[in-house]
C-alpha cells in the first residue's frame, strides 16, 4: 500500500521544507487544492522539477497536484502534467467525458489520475467506473468531518463495486487504521495533518510508510 | 438582466488588456477556471486592485473568480473575497456543508456566491435550491459541447425549481440569444469565446451589453 502526505494551507517554501522531511519515505505527496488554488500550477512546477532533482536516499517520492478538476479536462491535464506532476485529481462527478479527457492525457503523459468520489452516489458511481487504471478514492468531505470507519467503508465499498480495481482513501484517516487498510487491498492510503503537523514531521512519516510497506 | 463576459486560457497580462476593453460595459468579468488553476487566486489580486482603481466611465464592471469550489468552501472563498473578487463560484456537487460555509462567507464579505449546477441532476438541485442570494448557474460542460435551446431550458427550470429565484446561465450563448434570455427573468448571462475572441472586442461586448440591458 502506498503512502501519500498531503501538504496543505502553508506557502511554498513551508511546502518545501516538509517535502524534504518526508521524501524518503512517502510514496506520494500531495500538493494540497488549498496550495493549487492560492499559488495556482505554474508557480508549483519548480517544486516539481526540486522534488525530481533531489538525490535518491530511500523511495523517491512523486507529486500529486490534487487540482479537482470538474471541466476542461484535457487543458487541465495536459497542464498539470507538463509542470511536472505524476497524479491528478479529477472530481467524480465530472461529465463523463470530462473522465474520459482526463484518462487520455493521462495515458498520454505516462501520468496517473486519480478520481476523487467526494458526494458521489452509488449510481454515480457505477456509471463512472470503467477506468481500470484510475485511483478511485473514497473522500469524507473536510466541511463534514472525519470519516469514521475507514476500514468498513472500504469492505463495502469493495463488495458494492467489484469492477473497481484501484482504490485510494482520504480523510481523518489515523496510524492505526494503516494495517486494516492494507489488509483490504487499499492501492493508496492518504494522510494529511497527522503528519504534516507532528512535531517530528519525517518520523511520523517513516513510522506510517513503514505501516503502510509492511502490511 | 447582466452580462458576465469569461476570459480564459491566455495570460495575466491579456487577461488585463481583454478587461481594459470590456470593463465599461461588462457588469462582471469572469477570471476563468483555466487561470485560477494556472495562476493561483494570490496571483490574480493584483488585477481585482487594478480594475477597482481604474477611472469609472461607463458602468463599473466587478469581477468573479470562476474557483468551482468543490470542499474547504470557507478557506477558498474567504481567500477569494479577500483577492478583491465580488463574485466565486461553488459546484452545486458540493457537500451541503460546503455550500453552507460558501454561502457564510459571501454574506461576511458582501460578495455573492454563484453555484455551478455543472452535471447536478433535478434531485440534487431541489436538495441544494435552499440559497435565496445565490445565483443558480445552468451550465453546460464545455468537455460536452455548448447548450442548444439555452432559452427553452431556463423556461424549463423555472417551471421545475420555482423557489429558485436569481438564475444565471453559461455555455455556448450567441448574441441573438439574449433578448429571449432576459425575456425569461434571467440575473445573468455568461459569455465568453463570442467576446473575448472577436475582431473588436469592446464593440462586441458593448452589443451584448446592449442587447442585456435594453431588454
Amino acid at each position: 500500500m502506498k503512502l501519500q502526505v498531503a501538504i496543505d494551507r502553508v506557502d511554498i517554501p513551508r511546502a518545501e521544507a516538509i517535502i524534504d522531511q518526508i521524501a524518503d519515505y512517502a510514496d506520494i505527496i500531495e500538493i494540497g487544492t488549498s496550495l493549487t488554488k492560492e499559488y495556482g500550477l505554474r508557480a508549483l512546477a519548480p517544486v516539481c522539477e526540486r522534488l525530481a532533482a533531489r538525490p535518491v536516499a530511500g523511495r523517491q517520492a512523486v507529486l500529486l497536484g490534487d487540482i479537482k478538476t470538474c471541466d476542461e479536462g484535457k487543458y487541465e491535464f495536459d497542464l498539470g502534467f507538463a509542470c511536472g506532476f505524476a497524479y491528478l485529481t479529477v472530481m467524480g462527478s465530472s461529465s463523463l467525458g470530462t473522465l474520459e479527457v482526463c484518462a487520455a492525457s493521462a495515458a498520454a503523459h505516462g501520468g496517473v489520475m486519480m478520481i476523487d468520489l467526494l458526494e458521489c452516489d452509488e449510481e454515480r458511481i457505477e456509471r463512472i467506473s470503467g477506468f481500470p487504471d484510475a485511483v478511485y478514492c473514497l473522500h469524507t468531505s473536510i466541511d463534514s468531518g472525519a470519516t469514521a470507519d475507514p476500514v468498513g467503508q472500504v469492505r463495502a465499498f469493495k463488495q458494492r463495486f467489484p469492477q473497481i480495481r484501484r482504490i485510494g482513501i482520504a480523510g481523518g484517516i489515523k496510524p492505526d487504521q494503516l494495517s486494516g487498510l492494507a489488509a483490504e487491498g487499499v492501492d493508496i492510503v492518504i494522510m494529511g495533518s497527522a503528519i504534516t503537523k507532528a512535531e517530528h514531521i519525517g518520523d511520523a512519516c517513516r513510522a506510517s510508510a513503514e505501516a503502510c510497506h509492511s502490511a
